[in-house]
């Protein structure tokens, strides 16, 4: 149903465009950096939205019937931060210390105590965002996410996401454009801002409205095109959505620098005007209005949003024992031979997981055949989403479906994972709730070679684990159980522990090790053997070849500790301990490249002293072999290079 | 100039794809492991490729006027290698041990000492590949890389990617669409091989025929559809390539399994045969084989490769005395202050460079005025290839460049690079000569906030640089030096190192340290100043502040030993002497989080013994502060808490 525009309001579009474009120039100045070009692009598309179109309350951003926007184009912020102050926008904590903005709080742009950082980012007490951006391509995903969590809860309510021309160059873009047909996601509106300037120069060709928009309708897309500084089309052009059957791409003309004449020149990205140029571009800015017939006709409040009761769940998550949890999945064989994979332990935890709460939900790369997500799918299919060879969109999909406040569990190959780690850092950024679990990892998985394993994925991981985010969390923690038990039990761990986990599995089978109802925690490690004369410390798959080294050296009369480092960060007090009533010395053994375990164990003997630490890794790039003892030998980490280096660490 | 196919070279190729297919299922079934399903379906479209369309000499895979055939599709190499094998394809080193493949070779799939890896990788000796596929989705950028060197030297060659349907969801696939209609690079041709079938089921209708199709249109791609196993048809297809203005995608129809009907189940991907259905597999070849009037008509040879006489470049580069390039570029003034930014450093040496060796190429993702990569796309624009915001084309692009004999420098925001994580573990994969150096990396860069700050970049690239890759060559070595001197020194020693390097470079300006002439060379360190009570460690930007702590330090009594790390890895033995010397302890400090200086020199410390080793690294998640001051105090890394903690080591 399309309601004509009154002129009255298209000329209170332009006075607040113009009023919303001076607060931008004043604060980028203020702050001495910031990208005031970018923002005022946008200055038409935020009155239109933040005024009009989303049905929000700006006091209450935590009403979970709120419409969202998801600014993919994150340096354009400070257009949002103007609009959010003038609308007095909560900011804050939802359970902390909330308060309401207003313009005067603009001129704190980027500095340490504000909340208004130079990116958006809801972590950092500004909870109109759903995740944090800055690293472009990565909005559309994060709506699909929060679209998704909005249908499982039954709230129709709409997410809007604003992309620039030159940001479209990413490839993430056009898996989130695939991703939302596939699930038909018409709750998610694409908004295109082509003002035809990138950094260096101006964008592409390939880049131009009318490639987007012909790509967006070979994406199967409806696409509207619009003047972007026109309130008028901008309002016809959403009055559409109601009745679109498919997603809607609004692709928009937009100015970079609109309003300010002096600004309109090709090298004003990422600049703030100079402050004795200031009063000179809200000058042009006023000048810009009346061309325009701007005037305020009044106080504008948006639409109010839907009532939505949501049944709160919560608390913590305990799923079924592992027993009960493998018969029901059908694994009774594996229980009996007491030998299953971690991938597959996985596949029977996600599904407890699954059973006991309605907050899971599972999304996967094309592989759950593989990473046994296959049976989450099968048993909860409402619940899970399949993304197919799209690593980024399936992660960032997954950050949009925890701030939808889901808890979502995304997994592929490992080594698939690395294609989405500037996703997992912004996930991280934005203390997103999610679960990354990459299978297949390390070298046992054997004959396919090197671009199926991941090797460097555990100092990568690691790197994120002693960043203090504040409320006794941390920005990642990390899992690496060596059986059936103990990955059933950290699946649990990370369903019940705030913030980004990744959790490693395997392919091949592995014999438990940990009676079927031990408990893991966080920051633990379990001892599995008393020595006198070494510690041995592994974790995953290689424990098991530690072990067997274990005994091998207890024939050889070299008695060791070993120790299952099954979580990072981890408290190596007890193996520190261990190790100095031992001979003093640790080896460690991981079959990923350096950054990981050793690190680990290093840096915290390092630290303590007295206790010498020795590292295997994989020290070559693998390449293919028949059986995967072949390439553990090959990388330096075979059973045998294992005994002979303990062997001469012990007779130091 | 199309010339119809005869009918007995139709029959020929029929029987040629039935020859190879039987190849294909009893080398897998011989391994136990491998894609046949994916294989069989490239059946007469590597017939057509390898035996028809590509000019090259299978015998001579080094020769530069050959066509090359990008896999990007990798896990279907079966097919190629039964090709190569039945051409008496070459293997092995240009400059070592090479020898002729025969079809007898082929029971040889996926072995340790076989060079038949599991998914193509030229480094383990198959030289008829240019890069290592097998993660999905690179291998079109790998080919604009190919066609950009090719274009560069003047050889008219033909670059062939194929690339899966399921594939094609992968964003970055786009990102080269993209890049190779703005390079114009009609020289590459797109095969898609849309066999309906992903892994964990049909792909979607997204990635159908007809989608890729409308999709490569608005691409601004010429768009060929074909039966993908009909001889005639391809052919036709692949004669229209001459004649054509815009790049060609090629949209081929083909079926998972093709010929083997007991494989075209939907559960058959990734699967040999079993070996007691292997003869019967092969009987259903034959018999699609009679179906489709196969007949044998004589051996095919391909048709040879272009004539090339390649100016051989090679040697050491060496490049004009820093202060002279500087004053070339424009920068005396900051040479006469004795400051510059060392991301300004970089774009003079890039510029010498490019002077010194016609192998240098750049590739910048749209911020080339940043990175100051713009000084050499202004002095040699044949060699810039501006990649817009796409990082994961462009280090897949510089891949191929190197492949070419080109020597490509890959830059952005370190922050950006992390995009691209996955490509640059298949560079190292295949060993690719490519230099990535990612600007505004760490902390200091200040207000933008973490979503521009590279923080784990360093624990990612450092898990490299312990992989020997046999040649005295590491799979990784990373600088980071600390002023204009040592960037300028490193850029060139980059330049001769035989593989990926990285190196970061920072925003702000710094003073310089070093003497204008100081050399620096690969596993070094520097000793800055001299001192008994405690030592510190530091690199790139941080190291500035830790010379200023050591001078407070000396105010108070402590003085120290301060070491500039510029380099991993890292020869450690001159820092822990020294530490030895002074107390024992070793503080290290950085802006980045952990996995980086402090993991290497822990790591080397617990290992010898004898030294305390303690980190300071950035222990929160940065957020907006209008100095970079404010910021380095808030993750940890202030001058101030440099100062502390090195008193309190000092007083153990």
């Amino acid at each position: 149903m399309m309601k004509p525009v009154a002129l009255s309001e298209i000329a209170a579009a332009h006075a607040k465009a113009v009023e919303l474009g001076k607060h931008v120039v004043r604060m980028t100045t203020a702050a001495g950096s910031g990208h005031p070009s970018s923002a005022l692009a946008l200055s038409h598309i935020i009155v239109e939205l933040m005024y009009r179109q989303m049905h929000y309350d700006p006091a209450d951003p935590w009403n979970p019937g709120n419409d969202r926007l998801v600014l993919s184009i994150g340096h354009a912020v400070p257009i949002v931060y103007a609009a959010y102050a003038d609308l007095g926008g909560a900011v804050g904590d939802a359970n902390g210390e909330r308060r309401l903005l207003g313009v005067d709080d603009l001129s704190g742009l980027r500095e340490l105590n504000s909340v208004l950082d130079g990116h958006p980012n809801p972590a950092e007490g500004f909870p109109f965002f759903d995740a944090a951006t800055g690293s472009l391509g990565q909005g559309l995903s994060v709506g699909a996410g929060l679209a998704l969590a909005a249908r499982l809860d039954g709230i129709a309510k709409r997410i809007f996401v604003i992309i620039g021309d030159g940001e479209s160059r990413e490839g993430q873009v056009w898996e989130a454009m695939d991703f939302i047909v596939d699930h038909r996601l018409t709750n998610v509106c694409a908004i295109f801002s082509c003002n035809g300037e990138g950094q260096a120069g101006k964008v592409s060709s390939q880049q131009s409205a009318d490639a987007i928009a012909a790509k967006a309708a070979a994406f199967n897309w409806d696409m509207i095109r619009v003047d972007g500084h026109d309130p008028a089309q901008l309002s016809a052009a959403f009055g559409r959505l109601p009745s679109a059957t498919r997603p809607v791409a609004i692709v928009a003309r937009t100015v970079k620098g609109w309003g300010v004449d002096s600004m309109r020149t090709s090298n004003f990205h990422g600049k703030p005007m100079p402050s004795a140029d200031l009063e000179k571009a809200c000058a042009e800015l006023d000048a810009t209005g009346r061309q325009l017939g701007a005037a305020c006709n009044g106080v504008w409040t948006p639409p109010p949003p839907a009532r939505v009761t949501l049944r709160q769940a919560g608390g913590r998550i305990a799923i079924a024992p592992f027993e009960e949890a493998c018969e029901r999945a059908g694994m009774g064989a594996g229980l009996k031979a007491k030998k299953l994979a971690t991938r597959a332990a996985y596949g029977v935890a996600l599904v407890a997981l699954g059973d006991a709460d309605p907050r899971i939900v599972v999304l996967d790369g094309d592989v759950s055949n593989s990473t046994y997500a296959d049976r989450f799918a099968q048993k909860h299919p409402d619940r899970f989403f399949e993304c197919k060879i799209a690593e980024q969109n399936m992660i960032s999909a997954a950050a949009g479906l925890a701030a939808g406040g889901k808890i979502p569990f995304a997994g592929s190959f490992a080594k698939f994972i690395a294609r989405a780690v500037d996703q997992i850092d912004m996930a991280a950024i934005s203390r997103a709730n999610i679960k990354i679990v990459g299978s297949h990892a390390g070298v046992s998985l054997g004959a396919d070679g090197p671009s199926q394993m991941a090797l460097s994925d555990v100092a990568y991981f690691r790197s994120l684990t002693r960043a203090d985010v504040g409320h006794g969390q941390i920005a990642c923690r990390v899992f690496h159980p060596c059986d059936a038990i103990s990955a059933y039990r950290c699946t649990e761990l990370m369903a019940n522990v705030k913030g980004l986990c990744y959790m490693r599995t395997h392919r091949p089978e592995a014999s438990f090790v940990y009676p079927l109802t031990e408990p893991f925690e966080v920051g633990g490690c379990k001892q599995l053997r008393r020595g006198e004369h070494l510690t041995l410390v592994s974790c995953g798959y290689m424990l098991h070849d530690v072990l067997k080294a274990a005994e091998r050296l207890a024939d050889q009369g070299v008695r060791c500790n070993v120790f299952d480092a099954y979580t990072f960060p981890l408290d190596a007090t007890p193996i520190l301990a261990a190790a100095r009533s031992a001979g003093g010395s640790i080896l460690t053994v991981e079959d990923n490249y350096i950054g990981g375990l050793h690190a680990e164990l290093a840096e915290a003997a390092a630290a303590a002293g007295g206790v010498r630490v020795v590292g295997l890794t994989a020290s070559r790039i693998p390449k293919s072999a028949k059986t995967a003892e072949e390439v553990f030998e090959y990388v330096g980490v075979g059973l045998r290079q294992i005994v002979e280096r303990a062997t001469a660490l012990a007779a130091r």
